[in-house]
């Protein structure tokens, strides 16, 4: 397979449609997957693969025309920001690597500090410091306490001028693994049951390494549902997660009704899956009918 | 994504590289997944895919120059055979539909009975004829009885004289559903066992509808194996096959210690599997991020 990234650009822009629709066009050479607008959050994500090449040079060009477009003073929405492009994410996809992504999220925050004056903080696989790689970090503060932080020697940008762009303000560009968001389902309308579960499988109390939980009520189903970001699916594998879920929940006498992926997830995190439950020994990717038709092998 | 047949051609030559490789050549505008070649079998499986058309027309120039560099009267080989191009099979991928699958084979037999003078029996899914689905059937007396065959009237071929080829023989044309070919080991060395288990799951025995199984002896690891086809593994899952293994198997207190697929096995079999065990809920194929990456959609 080639070499492709993913960019998930999020733009403070959720509401007006044309102004998001002048922006994608900007993107060329790439393939645009999905666009998802918030008007609540006044905020879109913009989600597009390609060659490294095109993602980099995609990513710059709609920060350029986000940067005319859009004028941080008066952006308001329910989500946390601090720019007009707010974060790039870059996420190696096939035979891409890590390495390569955080080269794209360098070059790329070179470009918006150098060539739109922009400052720009490397974060997550592309941090320069641990106290830059979580998104949260960085962005504490937000757009309106921008001009301090950045004045800040300690919040020195990685790219661009210490002080924030008139109306595109500071960008986070970085670098990290493709995410899933899995969700399980509980046969009990016990929200202490379901928030004990997130507890157990929740990396910061003791869980798996790789997951994020919260507790959420399913109120039409009667149902409570342990709700997952799983940061690293490749480490933390799914059928892991399900079986850990099983096992806490089942000390409450709830049992595991069913589960959802939402949104992509990558083939490999279901191969991994599916080699667990058949035991399976040996099994390849390329044993997948699909992988031979897509990719450009002969 | 596009309508796509895969044929898996089997031609009665499997030991003169040069006479393979000059048929295979003739593929043109389709892409050749695999040539598997056997010399006890003195034969050679091709593996080709594309749009109908494209292999409809392959599958024909193929056997149009296996027939002048073939003569079946000087071929010997352990696997039954009755033809220079001896079987077929157009099996339907991706949107493709299986009445497309049958529609190329009868307009392929039809052109190899009429433009090439060779007799055709259309079989599978194809057939004309109940008694001439079963292709072990349709190649009973081989081709060192096709003439006797022939000119019974039960045995008229469906298209092209009814007479063999003077040097390919006749062919099966037919149409059916991609097959996967799956093992289950068991943690024990006693054939009985594996025997059993494989009476269990065959359909002829009374088993799961679509397997087909028998029992090998792993020598080396001191295991047995029930090695199946799953012959419509859309119909009867991977997962209740290894299911139904694990159950039978342990009425005689023998674990399931691994299981493989051989070969290739479509996407949509493994969701299915991945569906079942992590009990998704509406979990679509187009979910897969690399189905995104590699259809022709935008």
């Amino acid at each position: 397979m080639p070499k492709l990234l993913e960019c998930a650009l999020n733009l403070s822009e959720g509401r007006r449609e044309s102004v998001i629709s002048t922006i994608v066009e900007v993107a060329q050479g790439v393939r645009v997957l999905d666009v998802s607008s918030d008007a609540d959050h006044n905020r879109t994500v913009l989600t597009f693969v390609g060659s490294p090449a095109a993602v980099a040079e995609a990513a710059f060009r709609i920060t350029a025309q986000a940067t005319e477009l859009i004028d941080m003073k008066q952006h308001h929405g329910a989500h946390p920001r601090m720019g007009a492009v707010d974060v790039i994410p870059f996420v190696p996809l096939d035979e891409a690597t890590m390495e390569e992504a955080i080269a794209v999220a360098r070059q790329v925050g070179q470009r918006l500090g150098e060539e739109l004056g922009i400052p720009v903080y490397l974060y997550e696989e592309a941090a320069t410091q641990p106290a830059r790689r979580n998104l949260a970090d960085v962005r504490q503060g937000e757009y309106e306490g921008l001009a301090r932080k950045l004045a800040d020697p300690a919040w020195k940008p990685d790219f661009g001028p210490p002080r924030p762009h008139p109306t595109a303000g500071a960008t986070a560009v970085g670098a990290r693994v493709f995410l899933v968001a899995y969700n399980v389902n509980l046969g009990t309308s016990d929200m202490d049951v379901a928030r004990t579960v997130a507890r157990a499988l929740r990396a910061r109390t003791g869980g798996l390494r790789h997951v994020k939980a919260l507790a959420v009520k399913l109120a039409e189903r009667q149902q409570v549902q342990v709700s997952m970001n799983v940061v690293d699916p490749f480490q933390t594998p799914l059928y892991r997660v399900l079986e850990m879920v099983k096992m806490e929940a089942a000390r409450y006498g709830a049992p595991v009704v069913g589960s959802e992926i939402v949104g992509l997830v990558p083939l490999a995190v279901l191969l991994e899956t599916t080699r667990y439950y058949l035991q399976l020994e040996g099994f390849r990717a390329d044993q997948v009918l699909e992988t031979r038709l897509w990719s450009g092998e002969q």
